[in-house]
């Protein structure tokens, strides 16, 4: 306990500057000297939970709850063909912090064929160590690295933030939405750095009533603090800015409670875009902007099986999270760096969280590895306004260890189609409310191969349109896919596995630093079993 | 033929004028002294045809193809909210110029419970001589009123516009959806004020195959001629502007054909966006831009059975045009007067169509006539920043001679659903493609009056999770809901319906004006019957 009132007595210090700060007033003074190091820019990646296309005013939320988002965009640049690598948070995080499809990096199962795995927290598995994650490369040029909220790439000590890359941490190994009583299953903890601080619904409260928690203050405050810091220290920095408001539980803090037309998700969202809004007016403040690159984006798209009340919009597409569908992997996506990148564009790039990797890369100096397959794609020459340098590049959807469609240019085909199992479906579990396309939203696993639905997403972005099999336009599309998906199967090494076994012995019991805290549970006896992913 | 050139020639003279100027190039100089008649501003309507509220760059359209209109947005005030009044072109244009509801004013039909009726040109009636269309009293301030493109009140001599209030017309009665060929049905003619300068698919062409026609740039031509002639004369004007490329047969003039990710319809947008841009610039250019008032808006949501090729986007609401659910009836609406309107605002307020009769009178300072009921109401307090002045207002989703459905704040109850009969759906013709929300997207009319169907627009604008009966929020909402309703029924009076019969005779056969161009088709002998509405 002592910890936690430590740790929120410094960020209360944060939060009071904050709110001496008039938001949007200009600023001229900079606590510290300007960093100029344009070789090596501060790196500041946004990553939203669950969070959907359609959930920014500036892509089409009739709310318009996003006036700080909105404004990012306005000074920066938007891709509305931003894409994840998978429709789900574990393999998702995974890819952008390694730059390689979960099918390499081993964020996947085999335990059934093209199912959806993540880390909960009977996981035994985690981020494997072949894997070079982002920050670990960073370093090389004197970055430091914080990341701030959900990690989500295993929680047991091997596979946790410090000892993979990061200098700090505070945040959660797993997600939020349980358990909520420590007492059959240890509640989930919160690190600050490499031990625990506390434990969800305990020292860190959500209120399942109410919906009320300040962890979207913490984590704002968290991240200001950091880049405080490092400005002051004059090094160059990297925050994974990884917030979870918007994940069933969806909370808010109190002065947000209420406010939006859209419910309680929509106080999460105006809270997330707030804070958003607060760090780049502290960059501003710092005198930095023109020093740091801002990434805003999410991890999947909206879980629509939460809805109405705890999920998200994909906007105009097709379905939501968990499936692949445009509504499972679209994401919003802002890159905002003044001076550099021209305000108010919008880029029709197909682009890629896994893009992230060798961007952040290329805007350190660095180069990725050279002993590994990378899916993502540099795209400094996009940011900096040298178009069409990565035209042709596919987005391919994987489900696990399936390719369930590629897209090329305007042209989405799918090989495999699947919402979910009907059993699962009249249980009341939807990926896909209100929406039924006949033969694409599938409830049995249906193959296409031989011939894949095709889809034109300029036409058609919701996935309505089958174009006809007998068509030119079909046979004359397919050809040029076809050799594409021919590539990338036949020469894709699927990594090791990692998400297939599960154990009881392996949950948060008693993470690292709950001796000071007495906050150690029993560990039961180990107990694996092949985990069991119904979708 | 001669009149279509010398009304070409006039046109290209303008064309080129326009061509010399550099789009948002800061203009200085105005043709005339600026008018300063703050007490009647030139007021432009300018209503699309079957263009969804998604189809704006502004509103979440992913092409984001608009930067025109978003700029207008950018400049002027932004109503997500804005609804039609009928989700059909002939009774939601009739109630944009009466302030009525349809069923007041007579643009409705008998013949079948709740189905939608228009103008097609086998129509006997029109709209009636009992009703009192906008220009008609915007004429007591002394406004030259002008009609541009698509009429759609009645195509019969007494029902054109020169006979209804307006001065000026250039357009078509009727919709250009066919006929093709004059052989068995008269081709649909075009109109420069009362006399027919001949018609579509002749001397109008759109080329059904490639979809070229230059019919936009023509209306963009015809309204900023008559802007500038009234703007020379001093003369306060109202241009109602109503092209209709975005309905199908979709068509744009070769510059934009092939533009688009969107495809054809998209090039549509794009003609469109760039023709609203140009008059704007032209108001700017013109000095008048801070004594014009400008509206954007559509008649009706997107026809989504027209998909892919020729329909627009509904963005994230269920269903399209024919239909009473929000993709139906909610459109796309932007005011925009500089120095007037505050820049870059959006506004909640719940809209209607109707609302710019009284808000038209009232910028004009006259008043609404007060032998009849109204439904528009005067947003003027809104539009200049008055907030809350029409708060509670609810807005009536009708459907022929049927009340669908009411909003009231952020709840909507749907009182009978129904998209199309099965027999036609089973046809093809289909206006949720990919939706189905059950017991919601009905294919029989269903009847919920004793226990309306609820949503939450502000949680679930899409309409797919229908509020449980026995939640406490169900019985609270509805109680306030029904005494709304129960009073608007009890008080309405229905007009005279309008569109119950129909007779070949009555047919676009010998239109005035047909004597000169040689145009004249014989008359058939009057067979008339009751026009039959299937949907």
């Amino acid at each position: 306990m002592y910890n936690v009132a430590a740790h929120m007595t410094a960020a209360m210090r944060v939060m009071s500057s904050l709110t001496l700060t008039l938001f949007f007033s200009i600023i001229c003074c900079s606590l510290t000297e300007k960093l100029s190091n344009a070789s090596s820019p501060n790196i500041i990646i946004m990553l939203m939970d669950d969070m959907g296309w359609g959930d920014l005013g500036v892509l089409g939320q009739p709310s318009k709850e996003t006036p700080y988002l909105d404004a990012m965009a306005a000074q920066g640049m938007l891709f509305p063909n931003f894409y994840t690598a998978n429709p789900l948070c574990s393999p998702s995080r995974a890819a952008l912090l390694t730059g390689r499809l979960p099918v390499r990096n081993g964020f996947y199962t085999t335990n059934g064929h093209a199912r959806n795995a993540y880390t909960p927290q009977e996981i035994v598995g985690g981020i494997s160590k072949d894997e070079i994650l982002l920050p670990q490369i960073m370093k090389k040029k004197g970055y430091v690295s914080k990341i701030v909220g959900k990690w989500h790439l295993g929680h047991r000590p091997q596979y946790l933030p410090l000892k993979n890359g990061f200098d700090e941490w505070f945040g959660a190994p797993d997600c939020h939405f349980g358990p909520y009583n420590s007492s059959i299953r240890p509640n989930i903890p919160v690190y600050n750095n490499s031990e625990m601080l506390g434990r969800y619904y305990e020292e860190f409260k959500i209120d399942r009533k109410t919906g009320e928690s300040n962890l979207t203050q913490m984590y704002l405050l968290e991240g200001v603090d950091f880049i405080r810091r490092q400005t002051e220290a004059q090094r160059p920095f990297f925050l994974y800015w990884a917030p979870d408001a918007t994940h069933a539980p969806v909370y808010a803090s109190k002065p947000f409670l209420g406010q939006s037309q859209r419910g309680r998700y929509g106080d999460a969202v105006m809270e997330l875009d707030y804070s958003v809004g607060h760090i780049l007016l502290w960059l501003k403040r710092l005198g930095i902007e023109n020093d740091t690159f801002v990434f805003f984006t999410s991890d999947n798209g909206a879980a629509l099986t939460s809805g109405p009340n705890e999920a998200g919009s994909n906007g105009p597409f097709l379905c939501g999270k968990e499936t692949t569908f445009e509504g499972g992997m679209r994401e919003p996506a802002i890159a905002w760096w003044p001076g550099h990148i021209k305000a108010g564009t919008v880029n029709f790039q197909l682009a890629s969280v896994m893009d992230l990797f060798p961007t952040s890369l290329a805007l350190a100096g660095l180069s990725p590895p050279d002993d590994r397959a990378l899916d993502g794609l540099d795209l400094t020459p996009v940011l900096l306004n040298h178009p069409h340098k990565q035209g042709n590049r596919p987005i391919f959807y994987y489900r696990g260890n399936e390719l369930m469609a590629v897209r090329i240019g305007q042209y989405k085909a799918h090989y495999w189609t699947w919402s979910n199992s009907l059993e699962e479906f009249n249980k009341g579990i939807n990926f896909c409310p209100g929406e039924e396309v006949p033969g694409v939203t599938t409830h049995d696993q249906k193959e296409h191969t031989l011939q894949p639905i095709l889809f034109h997403l300029g036409r058609d972005p919701g996935e309505k349109f089958p174009i006809s099999v007998s068509s030119h336009e079909y046979q004359k599309v397919l050809s040029r896919i076809s050799p594409v998906v021919e590539q990338h199967k036949s020469t894709l090494v699927p990594g090791v596995p990692q998400l297939n076994m599960c154990d009881v012995a392996v949950m948060n019991w008693a993470p690292a630093g709950c001796e000071k805290l007495g906050k150690c549970l029993n560990v039961p006896k180990s107990q694996p079993w092949k985990c069991d992913w119904p979708h």
